[in-house]
């Protein structure tokens, strides 16, 4: 059995940049986990001593709090800063950027339309910076029977789709006079799911690594899924079963933006061993 | 053979208002005609002396200058407010807005993408409000090689078809960071077109009433031979043929924004007789 890697895969920008500023850091605390991969929230917790927290009130005598890669709500970023701690922000930028474009569309008076899920803590993060009024939807459809106003902006969540970005607003340059459209959907996710896509085509089975909590993992499993029926999303090597490889020609493998590369090379040599 | 007429169809706001205001300021010269229609131009010549000039130079002594639904260029504005002469605008408002975002858009630094056609007059109006730079096309592959800016603003001729609208906004949301999105396609040719599309799925000629320059009137006439291949434009009810109608047991006819009802009835009358 031939074994392919996509061409782009795994580590993103802005998660390679935030398990760096934890390693350097060191003892401290993030709200909510750093990167959506409990391999590496782990190894972080041995070996530099960087704990999860559930939420701000378990903070104790802490001296060093690091903001997620999802980043926090404004709220919580307030509350965070009337506490004796010290902050670092390890947001990726390419969040940051939707935050400022809420915070400056509420201002010019834009009310504001996020494609993402509002359980995300990226998107309770980004809606928080809205002070007009935020949709926060996965469908164009959930849009329906609302009263929209005339001018509207459009953000998305990091990790989501393109073409589903361009049905909601194509739908709602039906409904609205101005959309201001702004694609926040970051580059390394597009250019996995590019790479996955052409990369299920010419598989029979593809194996996808990543944390089941992180959506642009999710998301690669789900078009994966969509070219080649015998997809797999596991989060490390133990998971794999070996009956998913007979008689298979050829096994594609990707991995999310917050899987690191030494979960992905254990899943590699398990893979090997049946191929 | 059941003849039917398209749920919305010819006159639109912009085309009465223009002729009711021709009417009442009567003695008047146009730059470039006030419609795109022929017959009604003639009859406004005959009836109420409004000349139609083929640009300013050719303007004389002529004591009052009617600006056309399509709107003229800032330059000819300019030019024209110089003159002795009083000066009545019957730019459609549907017009006057995209001109008005053009030149807003200048002003906060966004270059213009312009979906139209580059000689229509509207569009030569609509582009000399742009002082940044203007990028006219008609398919979004026209832009494939170009270095476009991190954000653009969008307009279209008020006579376009949305899909393709459409296409070229998802095109622009994958090359540019911020497109800001104005749908300036009228109502009205938003519902003659949705109308024809109705009625040419259900019938086996259609009819379309129309000048042979009007973008408007072209449009739904490509949208009825998309359903119906017997489809046929006309100016007037003399070019209708007799053989049109053998055999057939529908007749769908539809009209321009700027086709006047006594041509309707004309063509009605004509069919009719051949029905």
């Amino acid at each position: 059995m031939e074994i392919e890697l996509a061409k782009s895969y795994g580590f993103c920008f802005g998660v390679k940049r935030a398990i760096k500023k934890a390693e350097q850091i060191k003892d401290a605390a993030t709200i909510g986990p750093l990167i959506h991969n409990n391999e590496e929230i782990t190894r972080l917790w041995k070996n530099y001593n960087v704990k999860t927290l559930e939420n701000i009130d378990e903070l104790k005598d802490e001296k060093k709090a690091i903001i997620r890669t999802h980043g926090i709500t404004k709220q919580d970023l307030d509350d965070l800063r009337k506490k004796d701690i010290e902050i670092f922000d390890a947001t990726c930028p390419f969040v940051t950027k939707p935050q400022k474009i809420c915070e400056q569309m509420s201002n010019e008076g834009y009310e504001v339309v996020i494609f993402g899920d509002e359980n995300h803590p990226e998107v309770k993060g980004v809606r928080s910076y809205v002070s007009t009024k935020a949709y926060v939807i996965l469908d164009e459809k959930e849009l329906l029977d609302i009263k929209l106003p005339s001018k509207i902006a459009v953000v998305s969540q990091t990790t989501k789709k393109v073409e589903k970005f361009m049905e909601i607003v194509n739908f709602l340059m039906l409904k609205v006079k101005e959309v201001r459209v702004f694609n926040t959907i970051c580059d390394a996710t597009f250019k996995n799911q590019e790479a996955i896509n052409e990369l299920a085509k010419k598989s029979d089975v593809m194996v996808i690594v990543g944390g089941k909590n992180s959506a642009n993992t999710k998301q690669l499993f789900l078009i994966a899924k969509n070219y080649c029926q015998d997809s797999y999303l596991i989060e490390n090597e133990k998971e794999i079963q070996k009956e998913w490889f007979k008689g298979k020609e050829k096994c594609g493998i990707s991995a999310g933006a917050s899987t690191p590369d030494w979960v992905i090379n254990l899943v590699l040599e398990k893979i090997k061993e049946y191929a």
